[in-house]
């Protein structure tokens, strides 16, 4: 159930001493073949780490052997020393493993504009080599742990081949600052073109439409590496449905471990003009603070959200909106409708339904509630 | 130093009974004349209440005898009861003034989706219309908070005429649901073109910068009712001036007394390369949830600052970018600078200067943080 359960792939994860508390904080993933196809997605935060600069270069070549992630840095807004840093950190995995730095995809993820301790880095390189196994990925989920409480892994099987992954952020998608990492492995035969569209098609269903806090990373990254060791040749369609399936998985995970949160939050925009329109309409909703603390406060208020999908260039008509808040459809036609007081609240789970009346297109946007637990995480954690 | 400062108004302030604490929830402001010069702006929600929609079709006229306000219902989401109640309202101030209905603008403020009680509103008028007097500024701006902690008044000599105002919200421009509601006044002799520029131009320098809380209102109004009562034709420039730091005075108020902020942000972003640029990033960095924590946890966190100026399309070179937060600049061309130890963030007011070294224009935009009591206001409070 993890990053190793595809044939062909090796992980570990182990202690580096770059974080204080001696948890563990560096994770390798190795790709062992016979294949070694790859794409990666990154944040599109014009801001972005040296680790992003350097794997966004790396994936040009559509293929990858290894990746190495280290939490407790970011190494983002460090200035050419950061990538200077960066670099070394893949010729010292490179040099390890036999391979060209160019094959090496690097991480990293904790605070922004800080230096890494980089005697740590490489020596942990060494020791996460001489731990490698096919049984790592569960230490390689651990160690890219930043605020996350639990470690987040998956594994899908598809039509003759496995996807597995694992993934770590608490401050979420949109992307979040407290920096979304995924890497998703396969045994199944693709080429890299085929790879690249899958994984944007994947990211595009399931982590671009997770919006826990409306705040985008410096260091988002989601790879993909193939090792097409299960031998058998994936339908581009049929893989693409399975990664999604693990995509939404993992996105799913990252939802219920977000920072402070209280309420898992479905948003879906029905009867849309567009699948852009109730993306554009979700998405403001999810991000609208007001609605966020209405929800932490077990409040139906469908006035909050109505005055946010206001706020969008969407196709509707504002006397023509529906809201339903876990099944009650406390609005209708732009106005009150069933009593409030219907709606259970109580619950971790929340549906938001809005009905455009508009068209016939739909989407869901999950996010969570804005919490004490949220400001107090972000305020006294300094990410 | 309010509303019925400049010559020519009267107004009052009376507890109607619609608000259950039976505290003042109905204003009324009369321009007396001789002139009735008016302009109005309004929210851009393409959700908005019944007022808005009165009023704005009122204001096509560009003149105003009288605006009645109610706190205790925003009458929005009402559906075409809910625009024949405003209607009622503005005939019945019509009928009691003896002026025509088309006369009257309708402002209301509170929750979304009910209906206002109309026998108290239309008693409540007759009791406004008793109690109107040229020192009734100060009651009438009382009548209108909501969770205002305080009443908002101001007034600022012109060039031979004066300009008063009154204006009430909490939860904050950009605009904020708890709905801003602002009446500006002046005896200042002008046509409704120049007070229809200078309103907007005042607006845009003004109650656009601020964005608290990045929530925009189905309720925004701000009015300017000109009675030409010094005989002082004003000069436009200068009465645009003039217009400009009355409203500036007020949306600091508003900063001010916002729901459960502990700062006063003003985030100034220099060396853009246009002002639309320059307004783009600091509503970003206003915007992003985890700079406003972090700022609550009196953390100068620039990284978070960068990352929120990263989502931007605006200008700027990424290894560029320089930050100041109270004038230490932890932040130069990208990377850390100046010890972030050497920032004190203690007081209530924060400044942040963002240089994008990308041209010679700039903007400041006025936030507050988040706090865990703005999220216990906004979660507790049904608004």
């Amino acid at each position: 159930m993890t990053v190793t359960s595809p044939a062909g792939f090796t992980a570990s994860g182990i202690a580096a001493g770059i974080k204080a508390t001696g948890a563990k904080d560096l994770a390798l993933v190795v790709n062992q073949g016979p294949q070694s196809t790859a794409a990666g997605v990154f944040t599109t935060n014009r801001v972005h780490a040296a680790p992003v600069k350097w794997s966004r270069q790396v994936l040009t070549a559509g293929a990858l052997k290894a990746v190495v992630l280290n939490s407790g840095g970011a190494n983002a807004c460090t200035g050419p020393k950061g990538f200077q840093d960066t670099h070394a950190t893949a010729e010292k995995v490179a040099q390890s493993l036999e391979i060209g730095a160019a094959e090496v995809a690097v991480c990293s993820t904790g605070l922004i504009g800080e230096f890494l301790p980089m005697d740590q880095i490489l020596t942990g390189v060494d020791a996460a080599v001489a731990e490698l196994s096919a049984t790592g990925g569960d230490d390689a989920a651990v160690a890219i742990m930043t605020t996350d409480s639990v470690a987040k892994n998956v594994a899908i099987a598809g039509a003759g081949y496995q996807v597995g992954g694992i993934a770590k952020g608490a401050g979420m998608l949109a992307p979040g600052m407290a920096t979304m990492l995924v890497v998703l492995t396969t045994d199944a035969v693709i080429d890299s073109a085929v790879a690249d569209a899958a994984l944007r098609e994947a990211c595009r269903l399931s982590f671009d439409r997770l919006d826990s806090d409306g705040a985008m990373s410096t260091n988002d990254t989601v790879l993909l590496m193939a090792s097409g060791a299960s031998g058998t040749e994936a339908d581009p369609a049929e893989f693409t449905a399975t990664l999604t399936t693990a995509c939404l998985d993992l996105a799913k995970q990252l939802l219920a471990d977000a920072e402070g949160a209280t309420k898992e939050v479905a948003i879906s925009v029905t009867g849309a003009a567009s699948e852009a329109d109730a993306v554009t309409v979700g998405r403001s909703v999810a991000r609208n603070n007001l609605v966020k603390c209405a929800l932490f406060g077990e409040d139906p208020n469908w006035g909050r959200i109505l005055a946010a999908v206001g706020t969008t260039d969407a196709q509707f008509d504002a006397d023509q909106l529906d809201v339903a808040v876990n099944d009650v459809w406390i609005c209708r036609a732009g106005a009150a409708a069933e009593d409030r007081s219907k709606v259970d609240l109580t619950g971790r789970d929340v549906s938001v339904t809005i009905e455009l009346n508009a068209g016939d297109h739909q989407a869901t946007i999950w996010t969570n509630d804005l919490s004490h637990a949220y400001v107090h995480e972000n305020s006294a954690y300094s990410s």
